[in-house]
């Protein structure tokens, strides 16, 4: 498969509410700097540019963050930045991408990048894109397996055949996707070695996938085959009666799940991050000898383990173990650690009570 | 005693630094609103106001606080604001007022009251001014000593003789001023019910006082009768040469430790609080069903037990407990109740960095 034929999907319609309250509606997770002078998003543009020219990149998002992301990637062409008219989780966009892509390259091979991901070692990171690319020029609907680290529960898995190896570079059967386990069943799988991470990375080609969705999700994919070219006029008006009318599936269990073509890549070590949470963030950062990250000025007695970011302003912990302090203009978080994964739950309470301005 | 002989001393020179980010050089605890629409300050003036007229009281601070508290006090006449030259803890500061206020009213009865107490029952307060007083007009050194609630160490205890009961309205013989216990004995003075906190209020003739000054301090007590009368031009410049050199000391060690006319009120349940930190506000002030007290919104997640003020800023809890947040504009303090004492301890870190516009 010649490489004119890569395309590079970025995700980027999430809202990712546990990064709140730096986090917002119209500035969500992947459009925010964590790490360095790059948002997440640009991060994944950068980590693929080397791979991939700018014209074969496509964004999906939603109308409010168009603009925000034609301003921070101004390379890609804008009317790539595709907006969903709703929101329909991963399978819908995947199927239209794929649709839209396949109208005017029968022949192109897709990537699929989450665009809220860390990931340290770029290299390392490019490196498992040939497997992956070459597997989905052969017909298959190949996913990037993360070594794990830890038990997680947070996420799923791919279960690969006993001998499955990481970092070998080629693509293997995944025999199954595991669901988001409990601790006990997150223990088996690090032990046993050869269940990995469901990093949320595909790769296949435009025909082969909208087959799959022909066979697994058939009404929404006659839904989106009813699209017209990105280029027709029609097109806009005729996303928002379609779209809506799709079902809200994601791309794991519409799709991945059920398919008896589907192969995946076990990654050696590339710095992979899903930055789930401020705790995952504050895991990332250098820390002083208490174990405290600042980004603000810290004045701290007998405390330790803490993530502070309050902008400008100086901040006074005293006696406080393992958490985490947000300070904005117009909301303070403070969470611990431990419970950071439930951030999303006072966003909720905050859309129950419509205070829309601190969303 | 004819009650015009009455005079009331508000000690209002304290830093508060307990009370930081709230509480700065400027505007320290006793001129904060905690509870209401007064300041401590206020407070403590309105409740002797019934029983004493503006004319008769004074205040005793320093040249940083002298504005606002005439500010917060109209009615006192201004030049009995009085601004301490140099910090010299209590007893030289009523050493000077005494002196002052003897050289205009040779038989003024002086009670002197800290400005940064919270008094919920202002109407049993006032009924132990007279037994006070009547002590005070016999002769004594008389004290109010607070009965216990609780094993506290922060404070210093009276003990009273056997039999001593808190409520009868009349002063009694102290046998000995203790200081802060440790826990084991505090519990013991408990226990012992004959003894009560030392409530840091005073009450005695000036001419008496002075005399006992003479006796157990001489060094300042000669330094403070060489002041001019207040009325005298050369009184401000006169009193920045003689303070600095009185000794630092509190009227508890130099005085009344020593002096063998020593009587005490005990006192009932006048609601008294001496508001030693953010804990002790947390204390006195009503909670929602998770036992927080907020005063600003709050959006709270698997969290009990906090402390929140950040004025119109929105405040999300998740997964902490038993934490006070205070936020300012320039300066946030996240601490655990149980620290809350040590909260003076950044403000100490805080100074040592030359952080001034934070104090």
């Amino acid at each position: 498969m010649p490489s004119s034929r890569r395309y590079a999907l970025i995700l980027a319609g999430g809202r990712g509410t546990r990064f709140w309250p730096r986090s917002r509606t119209k500035t969500p997770k992947q459009l925010l700097r964590f790490l360095g002078e790059r948002s997440l998003l640009q991060e994944t543009y950068q980590r693929l540019r080397p791979s991939i020219p700018p014209e074969r990149f496509w964004i999906l998002t939603n109308e409010h963050l168009r603009g925000a992301i034609a301003r921070q990637l101004p390379e890609v062409p804008r009317r790539q930045i595709l907006a969903e008219p709703a929101q329909r989780n991963t399978a819908p966009c995947l199927g239209l991408a794929a649709h839209l892509i396949h109208g005017m390259d029968p022949d192109a091979v897709l990537g699929v990048f989450p665009a809220d991901h860390h990931i340290a070692r770029s290299g390392a990171f490019r490196r498992l894109l040939a497997p992956a690319f070459r597997a989905a020029g052969e017909g298959k609907l190949c996913v990037v397996g993360i070594q794990p680290r830890w038990a997680e529960t947070g996420y799923g898995y791919l279960e690969f055949p006993p001998g499955a190896e990481a970092d070998r570079r080629e693509a293997v059967t995944v025999l199954s996707f595991r669901e988001k386990p409990v601790i006990e069943k997150a223990r088996e799988y690090l032990a046993a070695g050869r269940f990995f991470w469901n990093s949320g990375m595909f790769f296949w080609r435009a025909d082969v996938f909208l087959e799959a969705l022909r066979r697994h999700l058939p009404r929404t994919a006659a839904l989106l085959a009813s699209a017209p070219s990105l280029g027709d006029r029609r097109f806009a008006a005729r996303l928002r009666e379609i779209y809506p009318r799709c079902e809200n599936i994601s791309v794991d269990y519409a799709v991945m799940e059920k398919a008896d073509n589907v192969s995946g890549v076990p990654a050696g070590d590339i710095g992979w991050n899903d930055l789930g949470s401020w705790n995952a963030l504050y895991e990332l950062l250098p820390k002083d000898a208490q174990g405290n990250v600042s980004l603000s000025e810290l004045a701290a007695a007998a405390s330790s383990g803490n993530y502070v970011e309050a902008g400008g302003k100086t901040v006074a912990l005293v006696g406080v173990r393992d958490l985490v302090v947000v300070d904005t203009p117009d909301a303070l978080l403070v969470a611990s650690r431990e419970a950071a994964q439930q951030v999303g739950e006072v966003v909720k309470l905050l859309e129950k009570r419509g205070r829309r301005p601190l969303l």
